[in-house]
């Protein structure tokens, strides 16, 4: 039996963390096993590179300690979970590489998709579920406070680019393999589009 | 004024710590500024990624993590260096990866060499000493004793490819890129042609 593989995506403060656990408490209330993961922890290893990503890294340092942690995780979480047929949704994976790292920082792309085709031996979600944002709103969500981002232009200009990264990769995806959700909408409904996306099933009372 | 830079190459107990060491004295008491470096340490970024790799990575994820090393070793030292007109010796550098984790272990090696290239910034050493030895007796070498190894059949095939693995990067190299040197010899003749491939001169004396 195989499982699914399920992945969400978006700049910060679009709501993934919630999302992603609230989808999660609903699945395994109706019966499926679900595995929920965020990179870069989840294992050993993981948190290895939690610390070294502190480390000031210079980019393309930071891309690989980034990928040195899927590589552990696509092998020691994900890849079981499927294959005895769990459920599993993934605060972030291969796009969020793509949209940082090669969008916005300006990594090579062709680079970083065989590099990471490489640690996930082809592992491809079969749906990402982007949840996006103004970058500016979602800095501020996350700041707690919209004046702070006065400061921070550059910063986000940097999400803006994050923001595009994620709408060239929805383009270029295969039909029916991404859904946008407006995460500007109350968490309870980007919950409900995220459920519906998934299941293709309404909620109840909705 | 551009310095130089050195890498010191070879399996297990070829003795390169040691000849880069006794190397780099003698360049120093002729008056160069010389740079000793070791992957994966060296810098901070480098000890955490000393500890991640005792995590029981998966290949691929071992060899990114040593990519992530080399990335901050190139970035804080050797470059800077270099700039400053230093010599610099490696104790290993892009070789071991291609050694190691793509001769010896089967990773692809074009992703390997795309990204090596990556976060090298493309830096390559001007000179790659390879001190030759057969397996078998480095790693008995290495053990303290020979009959030590006749429980490690598999380690030595690993060690043979590491070897083939020196051998055809050598034949692919630009002339004059790599020098062999037979690693069977007593160290202070490994030491000795050591120095005449680097500075073309004879040691005095010798």
């Amino acid at each position: 039996m195989s499982g699914r593989f399920i992945v969400f995506e978006g700049g910060e403060g679009a709501g993934k963390t919630t999302v992603t656990a609230a989808v999660g408490r609903r699945l395994a209330h109706i019966g499926h096993e679900v595995v929920l993961t965020r990179e870069p922890g989840g294992t050993p290893a993981g948190e290895r590179v939690r610390a070294l990503l502190h480390e000031n890294l210079v980019p393309w340092g930071e891309a690989f300690a980034f990928l040195v942690a899927r590589a552990q995780i696509v092998h020691e979480l994900i890849q079981p979970a499927l294959d005895r047929g769990a459920i599993v949704l993934c605060d972030r994976y291969a796009a969020s590489t793509f949209a940082y790292q090669g969008y916005a920082r300006g990594l090579d792309l062709a680079t970083l998709r065989a590099a990471n085709a490489a640690v996930t031996n082809g592992l491809e979600p079969e749906l990402t579920v982007w949840l996006d944002l103004e970058p500016a709103v979602g800095l501020a969500r996350k700041l707690g406070e919209a004046e702070s981002i006065r400061t921070g232009l550059e910063s986000v200009a940097f999400h803006e680019r994050v923001r595009d990264g994620y709408r060239r990769q929805m383009e270029e995806a295969a039909p029916g393999s991404w859904v946008r959700i407006n995460a500007a909408q109350p968490l309870v409904e980007v919950e409900m589009r995220a459920w519906e996306a998934i299941t293709g099933a309404r909620l109840p009372g909705t």
